[in-house]
């Protein structure tokens, strides 16, 4: 028990002090020229390919270990990294370096009548507190991603992966050193003990702006529920496509079936299919065949059922629940207005689409659905910080403060305002 | 005990139903057109001017209450209404009626190169929680700002002021009644329990997405202390006027003396000059000759001292005191690094200006002072959302996520993202 004490008691003051540091560096990172900063990332780069068999074999431990527990196959596959994975995450590093500089943007400039210019200029959120769960890729996401937008970094990477984190994290350090930045501008929770995490939920003492988790359902509802810091993360994806009256047939199985099958484990991927009751007769039984045809469980209403003896009647849970998986729930509606209702009602405020002709109905669909990212006509495997052009994405968000969305580089952004008088006082 | 139990999960639920009906509301308002908006804060403005009578009754009896049990007279002047007051509301919410609508502005649009174009619009943040002192004026300012922006409001304003927030607040319902949108979209705490303050800063079932809090320090301080929602605020406002080596002394004696002595009592308002060593044998006399001059109080280190008898010292807690009242505290600094050092440890990242003919000291303590507002050679008075531009501001924020210096309806809004194609699907 005094053992135990004195250990939780070394580990708070072990995270403080990381806290402490972590919030110097910032300071000195919101300052640093673009050239220091990607020079870091590229030579982080470097270094991960130079150190590639070090990784693979801190790695192959992590991952003997996880195995030997008798650990889930799709978790030993997010756990496990090979060559090519490498490769990947140091290609990640080059793509940062290559994106614009976030800090320093000016966001908007005004002049006063009496004569003050007043320009909104981006600047970094401060300290970014990064918990993951045993994707050691992360480790070098997350952390590029923060030092390119001068944030501070404090990673807490899972527990299985706790080898292969530190191997990864070596090399994004010695990219900040080969840069002159400091070291403890990506640092790391020097522990797999869990009470880690619980102290970088309160905030470390103040040192974390913000906390984005990268994991499960989980492991966000603990950050949510647990943070006494502002978080940048969605629960659930659970996202729609809403074929209206007016869709185009081929568009709508198109749509549909890349909404649901292209990846069905990645949060933009489409877990509901509500079908208008005014195209139903012509529209439901392709839609239904489509997805069936590409391998895809259908769970229905009774109007669905009836179209295929292979869909399985839904019931209200799957309306909100999120597959991430071969399975989709179809409904029909009763016009917009009803689809509107469902998505309201059952959704998680992500990614919702309609197929729709109908300029009109299509407009009013992109207005009133509440989510971060609405599409008309369009895959909704599109959610997603590249194909919105941000570069890489550290998350998606479904809160309605600071970042919504894709979360890039700059979204992990602040501002402040720089007035310049010439003497004017206030009256 | 059986008594005050029963009462305090009555009114758990009261506050819970007006979180409820507040979510309910803000969908509405989220998609009002600015017309009914508008006419609603125009209504609202004639109610306050035909009740003005009964507003001043009801704030009679607040004001003989308090004043009865020996209430400082700083507080009873806020708590205090008549008839230029209620006018100042009135006019408050028909400025705020001209603004321009800040929902469903376009604050971005990309076009993919697959032909997706990609909008960012500007949306509601949701429900806003707002708490205040006994300033009822507040009831005004902030419900119709929350209005303008498309968010419902919740306020809780201090319990002295019950009756005349009360009825102010019955002219607010009676604009959104004339324009034929929901009463909820401005809702009072009905009570002055200080379980309901409790219940806000929890976030009322998540009914509550942002607490704006609008008082002194302490009432701050618990607010960013106990919320589990985010807060737009500021704790302090420990604001410095650095002049600089190359300050012109006519400019820098009328900043300082605007800064410091325009209006005390705002958090805009100068605490600390800082004199740059290299200037203080031309400039530190007469600076302080002129706040003596005008009734400040001056607290200095040895130097400032040694210029008038009347200087007092000022001990290590003044460097970090708000005083909000006619006192300066007065240090010389070795230089530019020395006064950014100085900011950095001492002041809350509010507003800080220097004051400078060199275009390159300016240009670096804009760049690193991390303060909201950053000023070279104008007042520290001018942090204010109306000499910004933004019309009527419902708080300066100092917190580095979403809102950040002054707050007006603009930064009560969050985005999404809408996406218009024409049936691409991701490969």
């Amino acid at each position: 028990m005094t053992l135990s004490l004195a250990a939780s008691t070394d580990l708070a003051a072990e995270m403080a002090a990381l806290g402490r540091a972590a919030r110097a560096a910032a300071r000195v990172l919101a300052l640093a020229r673009p050239e220091a900063k990607n020079a870091a990332l590229i030579a982080a780069a470097a270094a991960l390919r130079q150190s590639a068999a070090g990784i693979v074999a801190a790695n192959r431990r992590d991952y003997e270990e996880a195995a030997a527990r008798g650990t889930a196959p799709a978790f030993l596959d997010r756990l496990k990294l090979d060559g090519p994975r490498i490769e990947a995450m140091a290609k990640g590093l080059e793509d940062i370096a290559a994106l614009p500089d976030p800090v320093g943007r000016t966001l908007a400039t005004f002049t006063r009548p009496n004569g003050l210019v007043i320009e909104r200029v981006a600047t970094p959120l401060g300290v970014v507190g990064v918990i993951y769960e045993s994707r050691p890729n992360v480790t070098a996401d997350a952390g590029g991603l923060c030092l390119k937008s001068g944030n501070a970094a404090i990673l807490r990477g899972g527990s299985e992966s706790f080898r292969s984190t530190q191997a990864i994290h070596a090399c994004l350090v010695e990219g900040l050193r080969a840069a002159g930045l400091p070291e403890a501008a990506i640092s790391r929770a020097p522990t797999t003990d869990r009470a880690a995490v619980g102290m970088m939920l309160a905030g470390l003492d103040g040192a974390i702006d913000v906390i984005v988790p990268r994991g499960g359902k989980s492991l966000v509802a603990r950050v949510q529920s647990e943070a006494r810091v502002p978080v940048f993360a969605h629960l659930d994806g659970i996202v729609h496509v809403y074929v209206h009256a007016a869709a185009d047939l081929e568009v709508a199985r198109r749509i549909v079936l890349n909404s649901k099958m292209r990846r069905t484990g990645v949060c933009g991927a489409a877990e509901t299919l509500l079908v208008d009751r005014a195209c139903a007769a012509t529209h439901l039984a392709p839609l239904v065949a489509t997805l069936l045809g590409a391998g895809c469980a259908v769970r229905g209403d009774a109007a669905t059922q009836a179209v295929d003896p292979r869909v399985t009647p839904a019931s209200e849970e799957d309306w909100g629940t999120e597959y991430l998986d071969a399975i989709i729930a179809v409904k029909i509606v009763d016009g917009l207005d009803a689809a509107i209702a469902h998505v309201e009602r059952y959704g998680s405020h992500h990614t919702d689409c309609i197929v729709t002709r109908d300029e009109a109905a299509a407009e009013r669909f992109l207005a009133e659905v509440d989510s971060a990212i609405v599409l008309r006509n369009a895959s909704t495997q599109f959610a997603d910080g590249g194909e919105f052009g941000f570069g890489a994405e550290i998350g998606i968000a479904t809160g309605r403060m600071h970042a919504r969305g894709p979360v890039g580089v700059e979204q992990l952004t602040s501002f402040n305002y720089r007035v310049r008088g010439d003497g004017q006082v206030r009256p």
